[in-house]
């Protein structure tokens, strides 16, 4: 079967980032998608820059309109932004029939309607994962994953920047003015921030995700808007004090009369889960009255998570159009016949941290005779807390953490301490795992 | 168009919540799928149980065998559970043509391979949404919505039962045996619990998330299943005391020399959001190398947030036998001549909490002014937090948090505030969200 050829709109940071992963990973990709994936075109204006991301191995050309037009392309993938010429682009590749991927939210919240009803004209889809919340794959969750549901709400930290922001506040106890150069300083804030900051980014994708949680139009333009460049640091301390973290939360949510639609500074439970969400992360909290509560956290910019999405919805175009319906996706995600071969490994071979815990008679050279076992095998040791023994007592306990090792060596360091003298019992073993 | 109609094998707890959910929202959950929906007849050996809970509303039968036969059914929901009976009647299901909606976590861990094959050459899907992880599209996201990354490990707390004994453990300071108890007491735990306890539930889920995670066979009797009956309260202080929380952790991991799958107790880091997951949620995070980490949170388990992952795959499946291919799920997730009119509200007619920050004189009688003020516009207040005036000042801040109201009423409120003498200068209004 012929490849599906994809014409890239911008190879700024999304679009050097989608060309990379999908040359990084293609073989994992193609046996997920059952179809071969070929970046044919690339449109930048700048083809300096276009030469080096892709190194010769695409074709390249400055005039974007050639790429919309071109009989060859299946899919375009829109990454250059804003809402002028990329409205114009989009439009005319849903008129030559092509299917469009983009990850453009100002597009969408401010032109989704027209859209949306020029692709179901041409019957093709227009695909946006990567517009909401970058890698987090909530347009599928929410179109997908909860239809069973009536959404009550959605409330999302939706803008990594103001997040950043919020967080060097709060754990630096700086101000406003202070915590946003820190951001600049480290690239998650624009020169001109405004867009961030004031809110205006985090209201484009609220307004796609009130659209697909409600079955409304996109109302972008009715929108309550409040960014955190007025917030105080002050204000951000007595929250605390009182129980809450300050976020620039989205929130929609279906009210008796009406939809509400806005992004503002808001007061949380420091105890909810996506109140703890720091730095440039996202996450999203949707209610249900089936499910309850659901959130979906991950990296919401960034070169390779935004084109995480991208590549994610050029798969599903892929798989759209390569496969009989009943088979769009595959049972266990990739092709049947394009299983792997890798074993399971067995506990033994297994490399994970440990949590040791052993009974000791307090005597001189115990830890020493345990440390010199733990040696042997090679296993090092990351952190220690020795009790003293209980009044009257003459054993103590101490807890060992290592550590990365290999299991069977840990199997034979506990042998061999169990066996001392100085120790008395069984040695508790617990894995530790810092999911870093 | 004819309706989708749907044979229901089972109506205990989950499948009651399927029954009732669909019939609740079935307005909202046909304007999704663009076709309407019908469980047209159901099977379960107590017709009296059946009776009550469908009130007439569905056919009823207790011969499981006829309704997989049935010509009438397009698709089947398993609900049975089990790996015996379910088996055959799943494969009998796909040998007729059925496609088949299953929650079935052992099923498919043992005898997934098997079945699978079966419904590749039959032509049909089976789809198993709620079989991990209750109502968090986990699935989805897997084998959809991250299909641009090479995934590097899965941890997931997949277990309710377990999660919510360990949560008791460490926040009450009880051992194991009274924390299972009370589990059992509030029904989160069976009269036998062994197979949540023991981890073998969570290597079910875990050798299903691994299949799709890496692209390999099912291979549950390779799990290595360590579970929490034999854990001391010990433990978790010492944890706790090195800064970690003890979670009994579903772990997959591409190593270099193969595929790790273990489930065990194991020490994370208490900042990690997974950490912090309590009670019986369930939480799953992912790493891909591309979207970095992201995480999955929600109900595990109970009777609608599993019914809303069965019915999120049989809308999956009435869209795929309903729309062309290109317009199987909807732009905006509702058909497009589906849309609501629902408007969007004015922020004067939003209703939420409020945090008040005020800047007052230190003299007696403010307070009770400024109580007064909020007292007539009907704006109760849920807390509140007064400073006392620094060193050599005249001025103090008073914090007031309301209950919920609406944001006319604030809005006249903090006018009259500003307006009396002993306050100086605005009023900071921020929002306050309760999120639950």
């Amino acid at each position: 079967m012929k490849p599906i050829n994809i014409g890239l709109l911008g190879i700024g940071t999304v679009g050097g980032g989608t060309f990379s992963v999908l040359g990084r990973n293609h073989a994992e990709i193609v046996r997920r998608a059952g179809r071969d994936l070929v970046i044919s075109v690339v449109a930048d204006k700048d083809l300096e820059r276009a030469r080096q991301v892709t190194g010769g191995k695409a074709r390249l050309t400055a005039d974007a309109w050639s790429v919309v037009r071109d009989p060859e392309v299946d899919i375009v993938v829109e990454l250059i932004g804003g809402h002028t010429i990329a409205r114009d682009l989009v439009l005319a590749a849903i008129d030559n029939g092509k299917h469009v991927v983009t990850a453009n939210k100002a597009l969408l919240a401010m032109h989704g309607n027209e859209i949306f009803a020029a692709a179901l004209k041409k019957n093709v889809v227009v695909a946006f994962e990567a517009a909401v919340a970058g890698g987090i794959p909530i347009i599928k969750a929410l179109r997908e994953g909860l239809t069973a549901n009536r959404i009550q709400w959605i409330a999302g930290i939706i803008n990594g920047t103001s997040n950043f922001i919020l967080s060097e506040m709060r754990a630096k106890g700086i101000d406003f003015a202070t915590a946003l150069k820190e951001a600049q300083a480290r690239g998650y804030a624009e020169a001109d921030p405004r867009f961030d900051i004031e809110g205006i980014d985090a209201a484009h994708k609220l307004t796609i995700m009130s659209a697909i949680g409600f079955g409304i139009p996109m109302q972008f333009d009715k929108a309550f808007i409040e960014g955190i460049s007025k917030l105080e640091a002050v204000d951000i301390r007595y929250a605390e004090e009182m129980g809450y973290r300050i976020k620039l939360l989205g929130i929609t949510r279906r009210a008796g009369h009406g939809i509400e639609l806005r992004v503002h500074p808001t007061l949380i439970p420091s105890k909810r889960l996506i109140a703890n969400v720091e730095g440039v992360m996202n996450a999203i909290l949707v209610k249900g009255d089936a499910v309850g509560p659901t959130l979906y956290y991950g990296a919401g910019a960034g070169a390779e998570p935004t084109a995480s999405a991208v590549i994610a919805d050029i798969v599903d175009v892929a798989r759209m159009l390569t496969a009989d319906p009943d088979h769009r996706v595959p049972h266990l995600a990739f092709q049947p016949d394009r299983l792997s071969a890798d074993p399971i490994l067995s506990m033994e071979d297994v490399e994970t941290a440990y949590y040791l815990r052993m009974r000791v008679l307090d005597q001189p050279g115990v830890l020493a005779d345990i440390t010199r076992i733990m040696a042997d095998q090679t296993i090092s040791i990351d952190a220690m807390l020795q009790k003293e023994p209980g009044e009257g007592e003459d054993q103590t306990d101490i807890i060992l953490l290592t550590h990365v090792t290999r299991e069977k060596n840990v199997n034979v360091a506990i042998a061999r301490i169990e066996a001392l003298t100085t120790v008395t019992g069984k040695v508790v073993r617990l894995r530790l795992e810092a999911l870093s």
